[in-house]
């Protein structure tokens, strides 16, 4: 499963074997079962994840209880309260599995660790950062800018698997739409 | 005004003045008047720009003409549009001047060239693109869970600044309310 992470690196930066065994010794290994928990609010984050399977999501809950998506994670995206873990703070949200999932975890001292040692690895970093970046920053567009159906038709040309792995109720959560809503927008795209 | 630049770098890495007079002579420095386009909705984008001085904004401009502020820029912030520069394509929004505006821009071609040659300055734009991406994540938790008075607040109690230098109208736009509605805010907030 490593094999995942190594042809994600790859694609930035070249390695040795010798590299990328080294790079893995500061990863460990974790299986979830489907509504545990990675991140609790208010609890510390020590770990990045790297998802080798599975599906995940990010949410804040509201004073009413309601929960508000902020991400989801699936095969090979990275997730974690990125506030949290780059500041070392508490955690702001909560992050939980939607099915059983598998993922190597990576502390901040052993990212900031690998990110001093080897330059290209700063490099990895950095590009995948800029990249999460650019997400981000086409979701806010999409929230300012976007009626209902633009964020549903966006969401799914650009990650169709998410509509068959994660419940309507999440993806309705997602959008900022009732399920209701996105129930009327399935049907008109089809 | 080249002491801003160094002084956000040495927050994270220290420099000797040989190293930062390299660095700076990857940028070159530009004045823009008031209304002046940094970047221009389908344009190519060359540049990240570091504000030296004055107030900028990115935003999109929807079908019926309305605008949807993405981003404001002030002293010793970053701005372009992200997604057109890292892929090196063309703009998918505009950036222009609030007030008259000097900054010290920093081409693609140098930023790579910077990076890859010192470690150090792969290291400052990994972690200013952490923050960066933190700042982001916090705009969209904003966006989907907090009502109009609490993103209102949010902004007012992180960018105090913003709230002189800024119309009005603007303001409104960037938290996706109208101006009447800002207006009610900031008479209550007060």
């Amino acid at each position: 499963m490593s094999t995942l992470l190594r042809h994600q690196l790859e694609k930035i930066t070249p390695l040795s074997n010798e590299e990328f065994e080294y790079i893995l010794s500061h990863f460990t290994e974790r299986k979830f079962r489907k509504h545990q928990f990675l991140v609790q609010n208010g609890q510390p984050v020590k770990f990045d994840y790297f998802i080798l399977n599975g599906c995940i999501k990010s949410y804040h809950t509201d004073n009413e209880g309601k929960i508000h998506i902020i991400q989801f994670g699936m095969q090979d995206w990275w997730i974690t309260d990125y506030q949290a873990y780059y500041n070392q703070m508490t955690a702001t949200m909560d992050i939980d599995c939607i099915e059983d999932t598998e993922v190597l975890c990576l502390s901040y001292e052993n990212r900031e660790k690998l990110c001093s040692e080897m330059h290209k690895i700063e490099h990895f970093f950095r590009k995948k950062t800029n990249t999460r970046n650019v997400a981000l920053q086409q979701r806010i567009l999409s929230l300012i800018s976007n009626n209902a159906k633009e964020r549903y038709n966006n969401l799914l040309e650009q990650y169709p698997q998410l509509f068959q792995k994660v419940p309507k109720h999440l993806i309705a959560s997602y959008l900022g739409v009732t399920r209701e809503t996105l129930s009327r927008l399935n049907a008109t795209s089809k």
